[in-house]
């Protein structure tokens, strides 16, 4: 496969969402996978822009299916990456992002050996609650589970190969650009993207 | 060693320089190690910032001392890192880049295991030709010297890391800055960086 997937994911509330909204705006050729949820929608959310909103009956179905590339329960929803749309565009040579929950990043650790995998995490644990707080549409008992799964979580981080602990948004968006470019710029990439006559040639002098 | 230490290597005239000084000018944490050389000054080189130029003899007495991280002859000029310079920065947590040639980098590579190397190639042979030519510093027999040494070094482009195909300056120095800021990234470097307690810890909830 020619693109790059990059499979963002941290505890809930961690900032994934703004950071990679800053970074599609930065850079070009990359594409953002839409998951599937069963989470019913929170108001400013789009349905088939932040997430495919479908009811549990259609989410197993397509469990079924084997529809997702990797699919997870988190705080009693369903969350799952269609397989189609990722697999298809990186053929194409098209770079991916994957916006996904821990436990999803790790199902996605085995299934796809050449994907980059990028943990965010909250500058303290005080700064997650204060932020969970903040957005304001969690329920205390629900916002102390994510807090417990947030601890579990941090605890997985060595998997990971980038980490960013989000203390500026602006300054977490310059480095997944960062690290977005960068991945791009690695040497087989850079030969498989090229094609090694392009790069070893010496323009017919005496070839 | 906490710093970084970034070989940047590639032909002459390729443009390592250019892109090493517009990188200089946008990241923070990063020092240059200044080379040794028996190379005449070129000029418009300044002794202390471009390189040290020394002679021969005191070359050869610092190669005795072994005081070079790696030395090289190129175009039968001696080139040499000093290597106290370097290590005193990594111990400091200060990143180091260096610009070296392809023997060197090689050398580089078997001393210093965590050490990033970036290839800087031509986008093509004949435009490596035209730059050595607008550059008007070599003899043309030193220059087809250069050019024959040139494709000996685009075979090595495998065993570095990531590669950078000189087309536009600016863009290749947007993308060693990407390079640089995403490897100080890595989850291993970020743990050692602030410490695994500042990122594991809930703030003193529940420890």
């Amino acid at each position: 496969m020619a693109g790059v997937l990059y499979v963002i994911s941290g505890p809930s509330g961690v900032g994934k969402t703004s950071i990679i909204d800053g970074v599609m705006k930065k850079v070009k050729n990359v594409v953002f996978s839409v998951s599937c949820t069963t989470r019913p929608k929170r108001p400013n959310e789009v349905d088939g822009r932040d997430y495919f909103f479908v009811d549990e009956r259609t989410f197993k179905c397509m469990m079924e299916q084997d529809e997702f590339l990797e699919w997870a329960v988190v705080h009693g929803y369903y969350y799952g990456t269609p397989r189609k749309f990722v697999e298809e565009q990186l053929k194409n040579n098209v770079n991916v992002i994957l916006d996904i929950d821990v436990q999803g990043a790790m199902t996605v650790m085995k299934k796809v050996k050449d994907a980059v995998f990028i943990f965010i995490a909250p500058p303290s644990f005080e700064e997650l609650k204060r932020r969970l707080m903040r957005r304001g549409t969690e329920r205390q008992e629900d916002m102390m589970k994510r807090l417990e799964d947030a601890k579990k979580e941090l605890e997985q981080i060595p998997k990971f190969q980038y980490l960013i602990v989000n203390v500026d948004l602006q300054e977490s968006i310059d480095q997944l650009t960062s690290i977005i470019v960068a991945e791009q710029l690695k040497v087989e990439r850079v030969i498989e993207r090229l094609g090694s006559h392009k790069i070893f040639s010496d323009g017919g002098d005496s070839q």
